[in-house]
């Protein structure tokens, strides 16, 4: 019996306004206690470019420099994250806006420069999550949302992947909740073949991973959301979900939209 | 016996860095539960310069438009109190920081149009005030960090006056705890003579208040706190201190730097 719902959800529904309002109205509705972690979304780099912060990527991935770490501190931290919470205000679900920072809940370490200096970007200390806020919260009935904001225990805030936060929650909450971790995202779920949408893969235990990626059919996209959900799965987290934010939420029995991993 | 202190510490203070660490090492070292709330600064006007978002006042107060309460969403609610609470945090202070909107616990109303329309300025909902999550986290050892910000339930953020703020928390709060309400600014204190920073009345009740009020000796800045503080000690809170940042948390015996108000 799942009693904690941690979900994930990115960017792609923070930028586009009716699907995050059918989002949280199915959001508000799961039942209990759950924790909602959101991605960042275009809206950073579009107030940067009027700021004229440049968004420097490599390999997809945001260099996060002392102006770039105010930035997403501003945007994620306060207007996407207060918007949120404010949102979920009205569907009836006792929301509130943390960081990792906030009851020093997410600890985190700068991650060290090798070949690239990511900057102001933070890798979540797993061992050192201080669950003990969030435990007081849920059991208030309130529901925490998590920017993708760490620190360092030092005064820096850090920037911090969203299905890492999403993945080290979850892992560290399973001490006390049986949990699933939902990632929302653009597709319906695992897919046994990337150009059929529908070809969704509704089950992925250890041995069918194994297969699959024996047979190369898993996407760059989707191979690091399944190494964070394993990952999860080997340190007690119930079951993991991935699939679409309209349908993923919509129900929490046994017959499951998306791709369950267990 | 006081065993609740609301502090609020206005935008001068956050301006300055050395005066914004001296604070923090003394508002860390206050023993016991209390909560902060804190004020802008001139960095949302600055930042809103850079994106062409024009600063509106009226008779000394912010007009609020909608690019306004995006631009304050972000600066004092993610940029200004996330970096209060990671400097917080390095202090030994588990702080967590908060808007009006987080755990619904200052609703508010928007300001209604008369001679002038303030925008998104937000009237708080004394009446309607959820104390219990600010409770949870108290007893959860964990200290709350205020933005000057709330909302209308209807999914709307609201600018919202740091001083109403405090006065309203610590109302609502003093049918729990015995507490002591402080208004950091710029003067050590409620001044005899306003030419002289260290005439500092010490003690005001509301005879000497009244006695304050029909010779004239209080100035416009000051008295709008005083009310503030008199209309706080009428609903509950046990006195209401005003003084400088530097020397009004350094004490929490009877002797004390600043005005005591009782």
């Amino acid at each position: 019996m799942i009693d904690l719902f941690i979900i994930k959800v990115g960017g792609n529904v923070i930028d586009n306004p009716v699907l995050l309002q059918s989002f949280l109205e199915k959001f508000a509705a799961v039942p209990g206690k759950k924790i909602l972690i959101h991605g960042g979304g275009k809206i950073a780099t579009r107030i940067g470019d009027q700021l004229g912060i440049k968004s420097n990527y490599v390999d997809g991935r945001r260099i996060t420099d002392a102006a770039t770490i105010d930035l997403v501190t501003m945007v994620y931290g306060g207007l996407v994250n207060k918007q949120l919470v404010a949102k979920l205000q009205t569907n009836g679900c006792n929301a509130m806006g943390l960081t990792g920072a906030d009851g020093n809940i997410i600890p985190a370490v700068k991650r060290p420069v090798k070949d690239i200096d990511y900057g102001f970007v933070g890798d979540v200390n797993t061992a050192a999550l201080h669950t003990a806020p969030l435990k007081a919260l849920l059991e208030a009935g309130i529901t925490p949302v998590f920017a993708p904001l760490t620190h360092d225990g030092n005064g820096q805030i850090l920037n911090t992947n969203a299905d890492t936060i999403a993945s080290s929650l979850a892992i560290a909450l399973s001490a006390a909740y049986s949990v699933r971790l939902i990632y929302c995202f653009e597709k319906k779920g695992v897919l046994r073949d990337p150009a059929d949408d529908n070809a969704v893969i509704n089950l992925i235990n250890k041995e069918i991973y194994q297969q699959l990626l024996a047979e190369k059919i898993l996407t760059d996209g989707i191979l690091p959301k399944l190494q964070n959900a394993f990952g999860a799965i080997e340190n007690g987290v119930k079951e993991v979900l991935i699939g679409h934010a309209d349908d993923v939420l919509s129900n929490t029995t046994a017959k499951v939209a998306g791709t369950l991993i267990c």
